[in-house]
């Protein structure tokens, strides 16, 4: 069906996705997000119960109160968190990210629920996260920028208020969408064998 | 950096993921695993901590105490919570898999657990489940079989028990992976349509 050069491929992007910060205007096709909700909606989830929810925004109002709700949870318990734990380079990049303002200007964000009427909260996460990762995977595919970010769900109420969703609606992440204003490396990530175990944890792998 | 072709066909891999719930006996190969792993870890995670922790069991007691502990949990609470929610045919694929040990035959099980003392528990699923779902499209583009498992870490301390992991790591998941023994179909999933809004919870986004 597919060959081998096409599945390498497919690790490849894997391979190259990576959080974009920064978003030049240009605004993205309804195809285009069509096709990322797609392979969203291609994830398994617990009993195939499919309890994604999405919600694409484009209005500026919106938007913006996505800005604000983040930047303030960011300036009165992120900031100071993140600037002991994180390594300076990433700390500066998300701090002008959440907190400058720098996700708020992608043109497209979409707002991931989790349906609690269709499976219980303890299993959304696990049900919900995987088709995120589908649709961060395809913006890449297709040189879009993404981001996954949770802050603003700190404060669900008010993002329910926001986007419409009812009380059973848990918000889960908003992932800003929109072109690259810069090039994105590659992600920086530890090597398989710090995080991998062989038959019982602290066995190397390799 | 690469091809519209190549990039469409990483969207077709999301598109043929497939629980698996029956495994030939056919071993899988380090250098495959360590592959899997490594499309695993370049997920995006909060802060970019990298909480993802992987066990690869071969043993086979290992897993039939995995398949055994599924099987229990399965028996006391899954069956018939599932009996009236599933479809027939889910229905009868699933009690296969997890009650009559379709799922533990798989040579290979992948145990992902979150490490606490690295972010907040509240954080974990969020910084996991696309690393998860990153290995499950390596699975699939690779032409193995796996399945997102949960339902053994509702009792964490034995899954703990069996790999090792200490008190501050928490299993999330248990991955079978192995060659199918039968044909995959393609996934069944409600069309985009249904799980999206624009602007508002509830104003079609189509």
């Amino acid at each position: 069906m597919t060959s081998r050069a096409e599945d390498e491929s497919c690790l490849a992007v894997a391979g190259r996705q990576r959080a974009c910060r920064h978003y030049t205007d240009a605004a993205v096709d309804d195809a285009i997000i069509t096709e990322l909700l797609r392979v969203a909606c291609c994830a398994p989830s617990s009993q195939n119960q499919q309890p994604w929810r999405f919600v694409v925004v484009r209005d500026d109002e919106t938007r913006a109160a996505f800005g604000e709700l983040m930047r303030e949870i960011w300036e009165r318990f992120g900031r100071r968190f993140s600037e002991g734990t994180l390594e300076p380079a990433l700390f500066r990049e998300v701090d002008e990210g959440v907190g400058g303002g720098g996700l708020a200007k992608a043109p497209v964000h979409i707002v991931v629920g989790g349906d609690s009427s269709v499976l219980d909260r303890s299993q959304l996460a696990s049900s919900v996260f995987p088709a995120v990762q589908n649709l961060l995977l395809a913006a890449t595919a297709l040189g879009l920028g993404s981001c996954l970010t949770t802050i603003a769900t700190l404060r669900a109420d008010d993002v329910r208020a926001l986007v419409g969703f009812p009380p059973e609606i848990d918000p889960l992440a908003i992932v800003p969408i929109g072109y690259p204003a810069r090039p994105l490396g590659p992600p920086r990530r530890n090597p398989v064998e710090s995080n991998s175990s062989r038959e019982r944890y602290g066995v190397p792998w390799a």
